[in-house]
């Protein structure tokens, strides 16, 4: 049971925190995946912090969790305190295979991306 | 003559930011778009901030320059720190069009780009 987790860096401004846990929401109820839990988690200073995201996903049954980075920018918490805090709760799910994937901004098609929603 | 400034927030860490410039470059090298000019720009810390920005683009030659906010969420920088700078700098360039789009994050494909880089 495969579950992704969306992991973004958390703002003192709740809607902020609800646009991710809203795309998050939308893509779980999507059906052209195959992520049977699809949840949204953040760094800091939100309420629902990295280790709360991983266990929601370990008691919807998960045996793989990919986490995904939903920074634009390698910055240090890309590149060192996301990987950290994953580094750290591994231990407590020896079960579960934890993966971090590329963070959103290192994808190839960002430039289209930027085209598209400049020109729309 | 129309450029397009990618506005990003701006990091302490050089290689951030390059990133950006990077991309603005990357975009500039196409041939499938109608920008004469990419260039990008940062809201705060960087050197080279906004109005730098929009003095490269208008001394390129632009009549039109297209703000496009490299941001995910639409906290207080997408709703009103961009969107005052322009607004300040405008009369500066009577002659120009300026027109800020929505940020990144609004992109309906954004769902499709957070499964893309999932599961790459």
């Amino acid at each position: 049971m495969k579950a992704l987790l969306i992991v973004a860096h958390g703002s003192r401004r709740h809607a902020s925190n609800q646009e991710v846990l809203t795309l998050a929401q939308s893509i779980s109820t999507r059906n052209d995946h195959d992520f049977d839990v699809v949840e949204a988690a953040f760094l800091e200073i939100a309420d629902k912090l990295i280790p709360d995201g991983i266990e929601q996903c370990a008691k919807a049954g998960a045996t793989e969790i990919i986490v995904m980075p939903y920074f634009l920018n390698s910055g240090k918490h890309v590149t060192q305190d996301i990987p950290e805090v994953i580094t750290a709760i591994k231990s407590q799910y020896p079960d579960i295979r934890i993966h971090v994937t590329e963070h959103l901004g290192a994808s190839s098609v960002m430039a289209d991306l930027v085209l598209q929603t400049a020109t729309t």
